[in-house]
């Protein structure tokens, strides 16, 4: 119940203080949640072509250490409460080779419509996405 | 004390959900945060010239409304709390047109040498920082 | 006939050089465009609106010295050539300060329907931009 | 001497026309470059530490068909020429479930040391990068 996505981190990712912008940090999520979802079931581009779209609505991290350049880093993503209209997940980024943990993180979306009114997360999504207690402390 | 600096929108910063992806507000939140510090007096760029660097390690967004491609948007900036290792800054994220709140944020920065160690906010800096109080709930 | 707008070069698009990443000139170059659009009278966002887009089909970009966090810097655009489906817009990336050329390119774009076939550029469009000369070499 | 890598397409990389912006690539092609590089037995990361830094001068990219969100696309890269000052890579993004073509690219780099001055790429990483004859028309 709790997936894992790895990447290498690119130059583009880099900063001038020869480490991982902040930001990408965000993007590596998206990453690690697209496949977390795909995982147990759910496709995140069909969920969209059947006019379901999740929004992310809070954002919550913590840099514990930096990423830096050629790193090959692992995104652990998992479920940490789901309802019929919103689901949060938990983040633990890592290096690879030596498991040191990177960052922490939360980020809580909702479902809404392709008009971006409020929305229902699809009943069978629902039950796939049984939350799972974190495996650390966020 | 609270500052406030204008972006147009631009078209790398949408998705395919036809609105603003969320990670480009942090970006935003970073070039208040500049601008504020120099609008204070103080010069980030000079600041790491003289080996002092501030680093993000703790982010929380609420993102309320979105944002979309050619919007100018609005990003004030504030001192929320500082110490002599540690300033936290806040943010609301605003249309120019219609002052419509498209996001709160927080982010934490700690001072480090350019080695990554930890490190002291220059006195003469912290004395330009001094907290105001929220002027919108975070 | 040749527009030009100002950018701060922000945190994010630095890399571990210690410069800016060549693809940020890519969204420079963007903005360029959409404000080059804007003085001569047509909104890109209408365009879009109307059905029209315009994709992105050849990038030439020569870099000749390197963009630096905090620089102020300019980019003039022009339209270099244009037919009923293609224009062509030219593009040098200055410093504000100095008037160094870090860089020229060139970037064309054709028509397209919401589908993404081929379409025309709509006449009072097409009147409105007229080819200039290169102010540089590109 | 034609290296691959994949890359699943994520959220940020698309825009509001639904498809991949175009900006992309160029850090696609950064990736591919890295990878193509150490699988001819050259670190980049170990010859910037020994001072080594190979900075983009030149692009040129085709753009053909849309990359969209969550394809699976391969990018190609291979050594178009190579001097003792500079070497051009040449690039072919695929779609890597049809093989269909997206985008053609080539780009120029050149030997800094970490000063920023003109160098010379070393002996030994020049006899590793071999031209081979281009296996598309860019």
């Amino acid at each position: 119940m709790i997936s894992a996505v790895t990447h290498r981190v690119n130059y583009s990712e880099t900063d001038q203080m020869g480490v991982v912008y902040h930001a990408n940090y965000l993007v590596w999520m998206d990453m690690a949640r697209t496949e977390h979802l795909r995982e147990r079931g759910v496709s995140y581009k069909e969920l969209e072509a059947a006019g379901v779209y999740l929004a992310v609505t809070d954002v919550r991290i913590r840099y514990r250490q930096p990423a830096r350049y050629d790193d090959l880093i692992r995104i652990r993503c998992w479920v940490r409460e789901r309802g019929s209209r919103r689901v949060i997940f938990g983040y633990a980024v890592e290096r690879d080779d030596t498991d040191a943990l990177l960052a922490t993180a939360e980020t809580s979306l909702i479902a809404l419509t392709a008009q971006h009114a409020l929305s229902r997360i699809p009943e069978p999504v629902c039950d796939l996405l049984d939350p799972t207690p974190d495996p650390v402390r966020l």
